[in-house]
């Protein structure tokens, strides 16, 4: 059985988090041995110490926003060697790996939303940080971007992400978007949008639906 | 009077710290005032950060040769932007900035030594992180490979570069020794090389020597 590696993207806010576990669950009561992870961050010294210096609210006043891409690319290489390609071999234990946020979040938020960098400067370096290795899904969970920024501030979320403009949270949702053409457009059906504005119970539903074709196409 | 940016590279062990110090010192009394910095790791709480992740023998154990790559170039991009670039603008009360390892560490080290990344992405990606800022004046200290582990073992450094092949400090060396051609290529007289297996004596006269033209040129 070919290993399935998942992926969702959105803005803050937008449950990603949790319709991600609640994805995990649903297929391990399917039989299935799912790998959770996520970026920036994921179960890593390197990728710990990446992941605190990035969303660091008191000491990053100033902090160089081509810095903070090769960081967070750099805590994509280390996630791509050491979490996800292993777990995506043949003898790994998992049948599929579920990522919280992946390259679109680096082209929404780094690209598309800041222009910290142009298009071709991150597909270079992204390619330079996966090597290659891209998901069989993104799942794109679309929220309205003042409604994602309600449910974090009510989740009383405060690191540097959260505190960013409105504006940059506006434009993220639109690179997100974007980021969806673009897959799909290099390989038809490789990413599925889904409305996050309602709820959780109808969003988890959809999530089934678009992952049904990649599970039967992995058996 | 135009402000002046030298940079010390060369292997562990090689003096630089000291002998840039030194230089420090030597240029103050001479009236001028100097910045001195270095890399990874400058003073700044991104690049403090970086720092800990790249020399922490522990945790480090795996380690991507490219994550590794992307968070040198994280710092210098952070760097170059909150010190050496303000250092080095017409406004700022510096006449000189001496750097401790700066784009040559990255080529001796993860291209040349490590064979991390191609050439070609180095020169990319150490382009973006930099921004187009080059030193005006490059000294490498070279020094017998062996003969730098032996003073960084017997100054009691354990950190990771530290405990590195001496196939990897030798090609490193080798790197250094490649770098100057490289800037003597593109601007003559833009790198000197000193032979640092000398007394510190020897080696500071021949920077006072190698030094002289460049702050001509900037009077």
């Amino acid at each position: 059985m070919k290993k399935t590696f998942i992926v969702f993207e959105g803005s803050e806010g937008a449950g990603k988090t949790t319709v991600a576990l609640r994805l995990k669950e649903y297929l391990q009561k399917n039989g299935s041995r799912v790998l959770f992870t996520k970026e920036p961050g994921g179960d890593d010294p390197v990728c710990r110490g990446i992941r605190s210096i990035l969303l660091d609210p008191v000491s990053l006043k100033k902090f160089s926003h081509i810095s903070e891409f090769l960081l967070l690319e750099g805590d994509r290489a280390q996630h791509v060697e050491f979490t996800i390609r292993p777990a995506l071999e043949k003898s790994s234990p998992f049948n599929f790996v579920i990522c919280d946020r992946f390259s679109g979040s680096s082209f929404a938020y780094q690209y598309f939303s800041r222009r910290a960098i142009t298009k071709d400067w991150f597909e270079r370096v992204d390619y330079l940080a996966t090597g290659g290795v891209t998901p069989d899904l993104t799942i794109v969970l679309d929220i309205d971007s003042e409604k994602g920024s309600q449910r974090t501030n009510s989740a009383g979320k405060k690191d540097r992400m959260a505190k960013e403009s409105s504006l940059f949270h506006q434009r993220a949702r639109e690179g997100f978007l974007a980021w969806a053409k673009i897959l799909n457009t290099k390989r038809k059906g490789s990413c599925v949008v889904i409305d996050a504005n309602r709820p959780l119970e109808e969003v988890f539903s959809d999530v089934i639906v678009a992952i049904e074709p990649v599970i039967t196409a992995s058996k």
